[in-house]
């Protein structure tokens, strides 16, 4: 885990002085995620929770579901020149019997997250895949102050963002606002892909009873993972996208944006957040 | 161009009130690119500009590098149920005798942009296929006061982000610090390559005597791009990863990270930093 940040000589500019020093950076390195030995996807993470990485990636993408699935998550191969392990190759290996889909093999899955030639193909991908559809039974309901405490309680938790700067944070919270666990990654889809392997090999997926916050924008990709994750509700405290509002309203996901303090927009699945706790206004 | 931003039904919470309203939301929507009419990737882009977003990619992958080597570039098949063409999937045709790398063919390249084992296979990787070697001779020479004043320039000149918040912009500025192109786009790399492709089509590369600014992180895929392009200063309005630093000190690359006001650091390529213009301490 000492990989986590990475030291670089640095020159600092600040107000005219010039200074030289070491700065704390996140570190970036590439993971090639392997299944039943065969190359797959490349990703570019910051080292740590690997065989996380790779287990929830695996779920992003329709072929984990359940925990037993894998038979064992190694690091292989990946050796430098001189033979050491770059610890930058896992292979995942699943257990008899376990189908893989065509889409996972074919070709490289890690772009065809989005997978389709219009915005309508690739939401009707992602719901033919999706093994753990969102269903909260009864749909969690949620509170907008418990909504608006969460960013405050994931900032707190990152640990690695306040040496560097430059780490994207994702976490999980429990429908009652407990935090109950947190990633951090120089990649978003990264963090998310970590908390869900971790859920996986716990075997607490499918998350139905959860809220997932990441720290910067709603793409289309993390509203798919959550999807796949079985995940109700998506908070983040930055803007979504057209293509993540429309996967969300079309998959049953609660989708909330712009999560700062007591503001906050709430884009798709609004029976999840208690409105009626707060005054309405027309 | 009118899909750069799209329109949904938005519940806003603000101090306790709930409002119903439309709410402006970048659009996402996927790009398949093809090379020849063979699929090539696909990426979650912001629709606009998608010819030189396509040509872009192809320079960062090392299979162009000036602009005589494409024939045409066309929106092709990508057609909804119905028959209406979505915009979708774009066709890049080279011109006869233009040689393919295997590399972008063999394998989806948009995660062989990271392509190694561990990072040292990677740094190697984008040396070999680097064909605009960082080479501005002589060396563009940048006052920390000019630095400082473009990401300024950069925010005037973000026509969407101010509406929506949710788009990531580059710009490429002369060495004296005009704004010569910016571009915006819901993934950094796109708007990178949106840049870089108008530049190709307009025969101005290698960029080697321009600045690239970018609006969040620069991680190595972004380094990674600025070398392809042979531009030999990257500025970054946030943190730079281990891995962008290790890229831009191995390549000539001048990287600039957390650039906010008359405060900056410099990671690499600190010859092309007037530091003689500032106030000097230890």
């Amino acid at each position: 885990m000492g990989r986590v940040t990475e030291s670089r000589r640095t020159i600092r500019i600040r107000d005219g002085a010039v200074s030289t020093r070491p700065d704390t950076l996140v570190a970036e390195e590439p993971l090639e995620i392997r299944l039943n030995g065969k190359p797959l996807a490349i990703t570019m993470r910051t080292p740590g929770d690997d065989f996380a990485l790779a287990a929830g990636f695996l779920v992003s993408e329709g072929v984990l579901v359940e925990g037993h699935e894998v038979q064992s998550i190694v690091y292989c191969a990946g050796a430098t020149a001189d033979g050491v392990n770059t610890y930058n190759v896992v292979d995942v290996r699943l257990a008899p019997g376990v189908v893989v889909p065509d889409i996972t093999l074919e070709r490289n899955v890690y772009t065809t997250s989005s997978c389709g030639l219009c915005g309508k193909a690739s939401l009707d991908a992602v719901r033919t895949t999706t093994r753990h559809p969102v269903a909260d039974t009864p749909p969690i309901r949620v509170e907008p102050a418990l909504l608006a405490a969460l960013p405050d309680r994931l900032r707190a938790s990152q640990q690695v963002f306040d040496r560097t700067g430059g780490l994207h944070a994702a976490a999980l919270f429990s429908e009652t606002g407990e935090l109950m666990d947190i990633r951090e990654d120089v990649g978003r889809h990264n963090a998310v892909d970590k908390l869900v392997g971790r859920a996986l090999t716990d075997n607490r997926l499918p998350l139905s009873r959860s809220i997932l916050l990441v720290s910067g924008r709603a793409s289309f990709e993390l509203a798919q993972k959550a999807v796949m994750a079985g995940i109700p509700m998506l908070a983040a405290v930055s803007a979504p996208s057209s293509l993540a509002v429309d996967l969300a309203a079309e998959t049953g996901l609660t989708l909330v944006g712009f999560l700062r303090g007591p503001s906050m927009n709430v884009y798709a699945g609004e029976h999840r957040i208690a409105l009626e706790a707060t005054t309405v206004r027309s």
